[in-house]
């Protein structure tokens, strides 16, 4: 009977996060193959216990699963297009970040190689890697995640997100893109509050419970998304416009930025003078889903 | 010996709020005393047992405790203002909207009339008064907010935050900036997930779970803008200006408006200039402490 950590796997490009993973898979036990252009990246990992391949293409060959962790497409598509890296008949998972429309012509590039091939996004920095803490998504197809998910676990909370390559990539800006907004809404309102002389662990408290709240609201308001329809079950946009202009004047006022709410307001504003203000805020995916004024 | 129901309390401002309050204190038992400029909005209030006071001077007489919620400040100042208001030895809690200027303005106006003076902000739509959703903030010298706090408890969660009147207004707007990032952001991503085919109510779990993650790291940020030092310990302001501009690439590629992810790297860029690009995310509390560019 083989056990779970039994399971080979390779990991190739050994910059920060490269390590990372090869490290995390070394220390579920599982026998860890590794090759990095500059060898000597290889060394702490070998004292672990990895074998360092001679080459790209036996690296390849080393095990069923490959994970490949460079600085960008570009790199990843040099080195497998050398002529000893066989990719026929591996699983080889992408974790180097890059946008969707790279990803699924890695996708196609790879699978007619006759690779089964899988894209993903890290959304952790290298410590966290091998801790729950870390996110790593994976798009492409199902059977390829579930064959490996087991290896993958080592790693941090994996998830597969669906078949189209490029869902990875997406999800991962998304989410950054999320994480950014909090920032700075709380830098706003604590920028805020300093001018009234509270300080920012003061404030944090009441910006988490906000956002940790408003967060709890998006299942409810997906489901007016998705039916095209926005009835101002809490609240009108144009109250929320309203609202907004407070913001610009509390902000101008006591001389802190007022650029984000400003944008706020002006995307609020084109939703209303397209005939949205009597209707709720996620109306405002319209102006979302086309390019901007700039 | 007095239960905490049998506190009288007087409404004044009989708007979709002012009723939402009085209903409120009604359902709590509380005598209640109210008065509104067009008298047929109380007609529902006083068939649930609500006094209508012929005045607002004998609406301000009636008991120990006041609230009032009118549409804006000045509406308050041109009403308390009438001769035959008297306001000496009331406790007056404005929950009506504004600035945190107006606020410092009318508590002071008030004082000077011999009223303890409370501002309030309300962070909740009417239908929520009465409920521990609805959260109503405080701020002006404590001592009057805990004499009467058993009473203000029948409208919601309330709480105080500090002895400067303007506090509730700012964190009224600081909390509403949350609100519109944490919805902007989840409409950035569902527009951009929506190009590969993915429905609103398949991505808003995720963006759920990585605005409530960020959410917890706030306490432990505003320790950094505090000491007013920001080691890079999870990662540097440059390497978040690297993956944002990724966030405009990828938002424009499928033709989703970039605007927002533009102003995030705008800022990010200025802190780089600036010389903090090997600094962690809160430096940019310096660019959100100063007026913008525009
Ligand atoms: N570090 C993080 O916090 C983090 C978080 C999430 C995602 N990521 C993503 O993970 C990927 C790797 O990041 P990292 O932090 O490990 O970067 P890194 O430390 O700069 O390492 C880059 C790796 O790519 C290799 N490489 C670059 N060009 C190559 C080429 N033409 N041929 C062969 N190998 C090449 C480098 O080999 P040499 O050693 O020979 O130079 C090195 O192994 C990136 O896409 C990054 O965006 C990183
Ligand atoms: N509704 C919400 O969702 C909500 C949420 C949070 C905060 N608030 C705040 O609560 C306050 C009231 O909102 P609301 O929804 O109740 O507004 P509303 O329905 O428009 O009611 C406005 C109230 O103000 C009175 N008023 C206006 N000008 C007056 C004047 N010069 N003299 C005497 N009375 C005057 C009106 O009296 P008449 O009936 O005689 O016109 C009415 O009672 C506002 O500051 C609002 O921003 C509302």
């Amino acid at each position: 009977m083989t056990n779970k950590t039994d399971t080979p796997v390779t990991v190739i490009g050994l910059g920060l996060m490269g390590q990372a993973l090869a490290g995390a898979f070394l220390k579920a036990g599982h026998p860890t193959t590794v090759w990095n252009r500059t060898a000597a990246k290889a060394d702490q990992l070998v004292d672990q216990g990895a074998q360092l391949a001679p080459s790209v293409g036996d690296a390849l060959k080393a095990g069923p699963l490959t994970i490949i962790c460079l600085t960008d497409y570009q790199a990843v598509r040099e080195l497998l297009g050398a002529a000893d890296a066989e990719l026929d008949g591996t699983t080889l998972i992408n974790l180097t970040s890059g946008d969707s429309a790279q990803a699924r012509e890695t996708a196609q590039w790879a699978e007619q190689r006759g690779a089964h091939y899988l894209d993903g996004a890290i959304m952790a920095v290298p410590p966290a890697i091998g801790t729950a803490e870390a996110m790593i998504l994976h798009s492409g197809p199902k059977p390829y995640f579930e064959a490996h998910k087991s290896t993958l676990d080592a790693l941090g909370t994996v998830t597969h997100l669906g078949a189209d390559h490029g869902l990875a990539s997406l999800y991962d800006v998304a989410g950054l893109a999320m994480m950014w907004s909090v920032l700075n809404a709380w830098l706003q309102g604590t920028a805020l509050l300093k001018t009234a002389g509270v300080d920012a662990a003061t404030y944090a408290p009441f910006a988490r419970q906000i956002a940790e709240g408003v967060a709890t609201w998006l299942p409810g308001y997906a489901e007016q998304i998705d039916r095209g329809s926005f009835p101002a079950e809490v609240s009108a946009l144009e109250t929320d416009a309203r609202a907004m202009a407070h913001l610009i004047e509390e902000s101008e006022a006591v001389g802190v930025n007022a650029e984000l709410p400003k944008l706020f307001k002006a995307m609020a504003d084109r939703a209303i003078a397209a005939g949205h203000g009597g209707e709720q805020y996620p109306v405002l995916i319209e102006e979302f889903g086309k390019p901007g004024t700039d």
